[in-house]
């Protein structure tokens, strides 16, 4: 994603303390407490301009959803969107998700989602990527038994490589497309690249993959 | 595959017994007698006309092959090939798959391949799969601990299924290409059907399965 600077996001974030949460670690444990209702709690990491969140979150008003976006210069526009369609099942944050054990307990988080991204081609970059076992580590620390992550992309070694990594891991998976918009699921929320790629004619990939539990 | 009724084959395979082995079940146990070698075995299930078991074995001399194709009338292609250029490291069988065990021991075959198997695109008809998990089962039965498959398919929707029912009977996978012709490696053998498929433009699908070794 091309970054545009943004001196002005961090503080219009901050100022929209309902939607940006500025100290999530303080909220650990507590994302009930936050907002306000025991709904399950799913979470998008790298969530760019936010279209694939907050479709989700107006689809399914009993879900709360935490959109996770590392650059301030694009989560702002989830923000903005926030500001001028409030949802009060959506929270922001601009964190790492190297990091998502300080934000969430175990089995706190529902269902992660990935969609598009980054796919960090070159080999030595592979601990990059949100499918390498490091953050598969992590989704499974705060995710309950046999959770699942859903994961759509136009990337095709990403998605190559997600299928040896999750299962090397451990996983099994549930669902696969390998060409999802031929028979495009009725309920699919199309993500900012979906809709790009799509138009190209490439094929989208998308798979829901379970963690085995452990005995 | 289209058949042809062949009333000769049967005659014609049983006399040449070097090749066609008509009464696999007196070997189980003893391919290495029969081959007079003790080197790898590989089976490949629905050889179709062998062009992809003959490359191999051509390819790789110090490697035995059995080619399991069930249609006589198709098998007997293999057969005749074998007639015109002798290999000594290829046996040609037309079995059925779901009966591996009564013709192999426990860790005897050291890879299994399956190449454009017959998809069964109904429901109803996903226990026909070749990767479905009794199919699944058989083949773990008789290949050593972490034994291998190997599968190629132009196939998307018999891809997206193995994908899944491997994962789920707790495989997992150490290569996937989701568009092979792409960057093509050079030992790859292409199949009739692969041959075929690829001029279409439709991509062909390949992955390397694992079974993981039960404690």
């Amino acid at each position: 994603m091309r970054l545009r600077h943004k001196p002005w996001a961090k503080e219009y974030m901050e100022a929209q303390e309902h939607v940006f949460i500025q100290h999530p670690e303080q909220l650990k444990g507590k994302w009930g407490t936050e907002f306000g209702n025991d709904d399950p709690l799913f979470i998008e990491v790298g969530s760019g301009k936010g279209q694939f969140v907050l479709g989700m979150a107006k689809q399914h008003p009993n879900v709360n959803f935490i959109a996770i976006e590392l650059f301030e210069s694009v989560a702002v526009s989830i923000v903005q969107k926030l500001v001028e369609t409030p949802m009060s099942n959506v929270r922001v944050l601009t964190v790492d998700a190297k990091r998502l054990v300080d934000y969430f307990e175990a089995g706190e988080v529902d269902r992660v989602y990935l969609n598009f991204s980054d796919p960090w081609p070159k080999s030595r970059h592979a601990k990059r990527r949100l499918t390498y076992k490091t953050f598969l580590a992590t989704y499974e620390a705060i995710l309950p038994k046999a959770g699942e992550i859903h994961f759509k992309t136009d990337n095709r070694g990403l998605f190559e490589y997600s299928l040896q990594s999750m299962s090397q891991y451990g996983m099994f998976f549930t669902e696969i497309s390998l060409d999802l918009h031929v028979n495009e699921p009725e309920d699919n929320i199309r993500t900012e690249y979906e809709e790009r790629f799509s138009a190209l004619g490439q094929p989208i990939y998308r798979m829901e993959a379970v963690f085995r539990p452990k005995n």
